[in-house]
């Protein structure tokens, strides 16, 4: 099938807007040009003269605890921990994991992300189904935390490997299955090599929360006499592909670390400032030549999935931080949020506009009044300052339009709303 | 005329949320209730079980300078003032003015503002007719850079004097005037004097900018051996009604002061971060007692005037500088937003849903993945940390409905729109 996608501006980072029309077969961009398109298609799409953009890629969260946006706010870290998230994630069951999954593919549909990581311990498989089936991209990894017995370990580390058996570059390529270990500080070291080992043999991503606290990190460095980064360079982690979640207590010395072996890292700002973990470095990873992405992490701590909310909050955060307004350049933001975020998460030919690439694309409404002037020559400006995820009006993923018109093609979100409040009374 | 806006969950920071029904007679509100109302009224509208909240107060702008949205970003300060800021504004004439004021209008009011300060040196007259037309509470003020000759003062002082002899108090309270001097690294002490004088001797609120930056704050410290909240404390201008926008680089013997003095403070967190002017220290501000309310600044720095991004960053940002998810509450934050706000501005019985105070109100549409759960407890914490405003489907404002599903009552939105992008393409 081909699509053209006419009346759009389109917005590539690093280039120059350009008023035009794209075409699309089967899943990927194949032609793009100015003005009207001369050329016939299957489908013809009329873009009202909005900004065509990449999809986002959002490379940290949790889907399945989605149910507890709002569930508990502004307390400390361990009190939270106690109170809110460990006791309700307990009483978790699969129709409320399910339903959590579901608000979260929803939420994310809605708000221009086309490709995600997501870690989690329950009904991954399902969840893969379920993403297979809604058109999305993404890597998922079951979530391990590396205590207990030789046997429970041995049982996590089989889940994950037949997850991947399961699901990996299933669905043309758009599932694919990451090794997750939960963080340093919560898996043995003799766990993370085990790990590693079967990330290695099956060359997946390798995907773990690194240095998210100031003392998760202490505690971590006098256990072992290491840093957490040191410490997984020891065990040799970083001759592996790997994404790392946070690194927000990091020294120089890791940033040029991260660059030298391709470490890619997860920037979540608002989760990392609402649990009161404080600012990564990311611009100073990002001078450092570090690839430098965006992530959400989960609703529990957000609380929303929204990237374009995450890029607006790493665009300004390190500016303040480091009182230097050039700390972050908006192009640079928008590049981390779609094409960096890409290849952190091996996503092949995807992340820009252009023939051969993907044709993972955002359509933005740009007549309202917080984006006006409209003028195409601030559009980047725009998208990263100004707009809000609502004024995302369609989106298609591998060519298949998922959202047209605000209204979502691959799910029943009416019937996902419903399902998510029902499910979610049942924590009350 | 009366109406009855029903079956809405009434949202009231510091109360518990409550399913049930409000009363509109004239410019007040007259009664609340649970459940379904036995009363009549002219109007009936049917809140479609949505969440019914004051609307938001944004004590800090300029609404002159809209146009300039996205011209210039990620530049050290001077540079972006020196090539974006001033050779634009020289060019600015009556119309580009009057399409930047409009813009904010609509941009105001479409995110749930429903009373701001503006702070502004052209054509401010004709935007208070605006304003008092399209229905919003507003406090004014002609902003007055205090450097010139005597005549260039006088002249400044002369028309900020007559702009509140011809609109304080006007549109049955909706409009005050204030005396605003920019700042005191712009003002000298004599002209400082002299604004002060007029705010005492007409019962104005006087509002400048302090402290914004390190580096206008040392240069004070150069220039007159003070720190410039000392020296307007020598001035003897904290006896005044005063409302200090920034109040970046303070120490806490200033925040104490402010609280002592009834000294309110505009937070105004993207601003201060895309401008790379740092973090006011918020969090320690409330903890002292000191009034903080929250702005946007104009849409040159921020580049939104949504208070729900506003206050989603005033709600975040400290938790993640200090450290402790526990330096801001929602609801603190959401009083900052509104009752608090109101309170600066010296508008009476308004920020809360109660019998006898004014109807400023915003209805939101919780049918949203980002929303969802909905449950009314946590409806403080998703208007804080999950709400978009693009979710506010109605306003009133002093009982008049200016927006209907989204859809503006007092300006023509689309006219607004191409009047902006028009004007704006002259600066081109």
């Amino acid at each position: 099938m081909t699509e053209i996608i006419k009346n759009v501006v389109i917005v590539n980072p690093e280039m120059p807007p350009e008023e035009g029309w794209v075409m699309i077969k089967g899943d990927e961009v194949i032609k793009t040009g100015s003005g009207t398109p001369k050329e016939q298609a299957d489908v013809v799409t009329d873009g009202g003269g909005g900004w065509l953009l990449p999809g986002f890629v959002n490379t940290h969260g949790h889907a399945g605890s989605s149910l507890l946006r709002g569930a508990g706010d502004d307390m400390p870290l361990h009190e939270w921990l106690k109170n809110v998230m460990w006791p309700n994630e307990k009483r978790f069951d699969k129709n409320m994991v399910e339903a959590a999954g579901n608000l979260a593919l929803a939420e994310m549909i809605k708000s221009g992300t086309t490709s995600f990581l997501d870690m989690y311990h329950l009904h991954m498989g399902e969840f893969a189904e379920k993403i297979d089936h809604a058109g999305l991209k993404a890597v998922l990894g079951r979530g391990m935390i590396g205590f207990g017995n030789a046997d429970e370990q041995k049982g996590k580390l089989s889940e994950a490997e037949n997850l991947a058996a399961a699901w990996h570059m299933k669905g043309n390529g758009r599932i694919r299955i990451g090794i997750m270990p939960h963080a340093p500080y919560t898996c043995p070291p003799d766990f993370m090599l085990k790990a590693a080992e079967i990330a290695s043999s099956n060359n997946l991503l390798f995907h773990t929360h690194c240095a998210e606290t100031s003392e998760e990190t202490e505690e971590h460095i006098k256990r072992y006499g290491l840093h957490p980064v040191d410490h997984l360079n020891d065990l040799g982690i970083f001759d592996l592909n790997v994404l790392l979640a946070h690194a927000v207590h990091i020294s120089p010395a890791h940033m040029d670390l991260f660059a030298e072996k391709h470490t890619a890292v997860s920037h979540n700002p608002k989760s990392n400032l609402k649990l009161g973990s404080g600012i990564a470095p990311a611009a100073e990873m990002m001078r450092r030549g570090v690839n430098v992405t965006i992530g959400t992490d989960s609703t529990a701590s957000n609380n929303t999935l929204d990237m374009v909310e995450e890029m607006r909050m790493a665009a300004m955060l390190h500016k303040g931080k480091e009182e230097n307004p050039a700390s972050t350049a908006a192009e640079d933001i928008l590049k981390a949020a779609t094409i960096k975020g890409a290849s952190a998460l091996q996503f092949p030919d995807t992340g820009i506009i252009a023939p051969g690439w993907k044709a993972d694309l955002i359509l933005v409404d740009t007549a309202s009044p917080h984006l006006t002037p409209a003028l195409p020559e601030r559009a980047v400006s725009h998208i990263v300052y100004a707009m809000k995820s609502t004024d995302i009006k369609s989106v298609w993923i591998h060519g298949s339009q998922v959202m047209k018109n605000r209204e979502l093609l691959t799910l029943d979100e009416e019937r996902v709303l419903f399902e998510a409040d029902k499910q979610a009374k049942k924590l009350l």
